[in-house]
C-alpha cells in the first residue's frame, strides 16, 4: 500500500483548511490515499474527536496512518506527537485526543525533528505545516523514532464510566449523539450483561425493549441495543432518540437489571 | 480502472460511519478509488437518495460500483442486493432505492454469500459489515453471480407521476429541492412538451419565463427551465425558489400549456 | 504525478453536482486524483471563493488543476477559462473568481474549442459538462492552448483594501468568517507593520492583545493576530469572535498604531 493517510479534525468543510493540510500532503507523496473520517468534531472538542477516532480506526488496515488535527492549543507549549499503536500509526497533538490508545501498548515520539516540517510553521495551524508533513513523512517510509524524541505522561482524558447504584441500577453518560440522534452510552457490555438487562430510563421515559437492531421495534417506538461500536445504544426507531426523548451529550441514563 | 466504488447514504459526515465503510473497502482493496455521491441525504430517506442516485450514476464509466447504503429496514428480513444495469454495478438494500434501474434490463442477486462479508456482521451495520465489503470484492474482480441468489420481486418505489388535468393544465410534483433552492419537479419534458409550455403557478405564484439558463431572466426573477438532470425545474435567478415562492418538497405546481 | 485536480463549488454536499463532475473527470482520466477545496461557499458567491482559492493553491504542488465552479452567470455570455499562473492550472468562469492571480504573471484562454467539453452540454450545469472536462483534459496532457482564443481583460473583482484614517488608525473590512468565528481582515501585514500595532477595536469592543497564537491569551479572551492564511485576525480562544464581537462579514475594524 502506498500510504493510506485519514484526516480527522474540526476544521469543518466550508474554509479551506483540510484541503490545505491534503495539498502539503500531496506535494510530499503524490501517491499517498486520503480519507476523511469527519471535519465535524465540534471545535476544540478533543473528547468528540477522540470518540470517533476510537469508533473507526478498527476498520482500517494496518499501516494506516490517521492524522488528527483537533488542537485548542495549537502554538502553546503542549507537544506534537505521532504514536504507534495496534498496527497503525497516530499524529496529533498531546492534549488527550489519542486516549483511546494509551490504554495498550504504544511507542510514542514527540515531534521534534523540523526537517519533517514545512518550513517557518505558523504558530496558528500546525495542522497543515507540522501534523501534515510528518504524516506524509511517515506514508514515505521515515520511521517513527526519526521524528523525535520519546515522549512519556501523555495527556489521558478521563471517560465518562458508569458506575452502580446501591440499588443495583447502573448509570451511564450520553457520550455521544449521531446524525439519527441515537444516544451512545459510555458502556460497552459484554452478551452476558445484556442478556440481564431489563430496561433504561432517560429522563422520564422508561424503555423496556431491549433488542437486536432497530427494525425489532415498532416504527417510532424506542429501543435499547448495542450499537455498531460496541456501546450501548437508545435509539427511536426510524426517528430521533435525542429529540424524541429530549436527552443530549453528558445526560446520565438509568439501567436496570432484571 | 483498478475499481471505482462511489458511495451514497444518509450518515452524515460527523460521525466516522461513512469513513468505517472506507477503511473496510481499502483494507480488501487498496487500490480502489473512492467518490462520495452525498451522505446528506435525509435519514432513511430512500425517496431522496433514489432521485441523487439517478441524476449521479450516469456521468460515471461504465464498471462503476455504486454503494448506496439509506437502509431503515438494516438488520430486518429485508434483502440485500448487488445488481448490474447499464454497465454499472449497484450494492444496496432491497427498499426501492435502485427503483430508477428497475425499469430496464438488469440481474440482481441477493448477498447471501457470508464469505464476502465482514464475519460477524453487526445488526445495526450492514453497510460497515456487509454492502461495503460485497462492493469491494466487486471492485476485485468477484462476479455479481458469486455473491448469492438470483433476486426476484424486487421492491419498487412508485414515481409522483404528473397527471393531466380537466382543463389542460399538468400537475406535476416537487421531488427535489437542490441547494439553491431550486424546485426540480418530478416530470421530465421532451423538447416539444416544453416548447409548448406557457407557464406555471407556484402556490399563488403565477411564472411566465420558460427558458433556457437562469441568466435569461434578471436577477431575483423566477423562470422556468429544463434542468441539467433533465427533469423541469422552478428557479428564482441569484435566489432561492423554495425561498422565495414558499414551496418545497411534495408540493404541486400547475403548469399551463399554450 | 498522474493528475492532480482540486474542486471548489457552491454546490453543497447534499445533492450530487460535485459527484456528477467527478464522474465525468474519472471517466477521462481513471488516474487523476480529487480533493475537495470546499462545496459550502455561499450560493453564487464568488468573492468568498476567490478567498477561499487564493488561501489554499499556494499549498498545492505545481501542475496542479484548479476546477473552480461558482458561476451565477452559467449559460449566459460571461467567458469560461482556463489560465495557467505560478506553475498552477486554473478552470472557471470569467466572474472575478480568479482575481487573486490576476495581479501577476499568467496566460490565459477562453474555452471554445467543443471537442474537450461533453457533448450537447447543459445550458443551467457547464461545471459538469464544459469546466469537468476540460480540467481532466488538462490532466491528460492536453496543453491550455489548444482549450481555446487567448482571453484578454478578465474580469477582477475590487479587493477590500485598508485605508489609513486622519488621526493615523487603519480601517481594515472583514472579508472572511472562518469555522471557529474567527474574523478575517482584508489586511496582509509585514512584520513591521505588525510590531507597531497597539489594539483594535470592533464595534463597541477594544483588543489590546496583540498576539502570536491563540494560546497566549486565557480562553474566553480576544485577540490580534497573524492568521495561517497571512492575513490579519480577530479570534477569541476556544471561542468565536463572530459571535462574542457580534462581528461579520463586511463589518469595519479599526486598527490603531502605537
Amino acid at each position: 500500500m502506498p500510504g493510506l493517510i485519514t484526516l480527522l479534525t474540526d476544521f469543518g468543510l466550508a474554509d479551506g483548511y483540510v484541503a490545505a493540510m491534503k495539498g502539503v500532503i500531496l506535494g510530499l507523496n503524490p501517491q499517498a490515499t486520503l480519507v476523511d473520517v469527519s471535519h465535524e468534531v465540534p471545535p476544540q472538542d478533543v473528547r468528540q474527536a477522540a470518540y470517533v477516532l476510537a469508533t473507526v480506526a478498527p476498520y482500517f488496515p494496518p499501516g494506516t496512518i490517521h492524522l488528527v488535527v483537533v488542537d485548542p492549543g495549537v502554538g502553546s507549549e503542549r507537544a506534537a506527537l505521532a504514536l504507534r499503536a495496534a498496527g497503525q500509526l497516530y499524529v496529533a497533538p498531546d492534549n488527550g485526543v489519542l486516549s483511546p490508545l494509551l490504554g495498550g501498548e504504544y511507542q510514542a515520539v514527540r515531534l521534534t525533528e523540523q526537517r519533517y516540517w514545512r518550513p517557518e510553521p505558523s504558530r496558528t495551524f500546525h495542522g497543515r505545516d507540522i501534523f501534515a508533513p510528518v504524516a506524509a513523512h511517515l506514508s514515505l517510509g521515515v520511521p517513527l523514532e526519526a521524528l523525535g524524541e520519546p515522549a512519556e505522561d501523555l495527556l489521558t482524558l478521563l471517560q465518562a464510566e458508569p458506575r452502580r447504584r446501591a440499588d443495583g441500577a447502573w448509570v451511564a453518560e450520553v457520550i455521544h449523539v449521531d446524525r439519527f440522534g441515537n444516544l451512545i452510552l459510555g458502556l460497552r457490555p459484554d452478551p452476558a450483561w445484556l442478556e440481564r438487562l431489563a430496561g433504561a430510563q432517560v429522563g422520564s421515559f422508561i424503555i423496556n425493549a431491549v433488542v437486536g437492531t432497530y427494525a425489532d421495534v415498532p416504527p417510532g417506538a424506542p429501543a435499547i441495543l448495542l450499537g455498531s461500536g460496541g456501546y450501548l445504544e437508545i435509539a427511536v426507531r426510524d426517528g430521533s432518540a435525542a429529540a424524541e426523548l429530549q436527552a443530549g451529550l453528558g445526560d446520565e441514563v438509568l439501567l436496570f437489571p432484571m
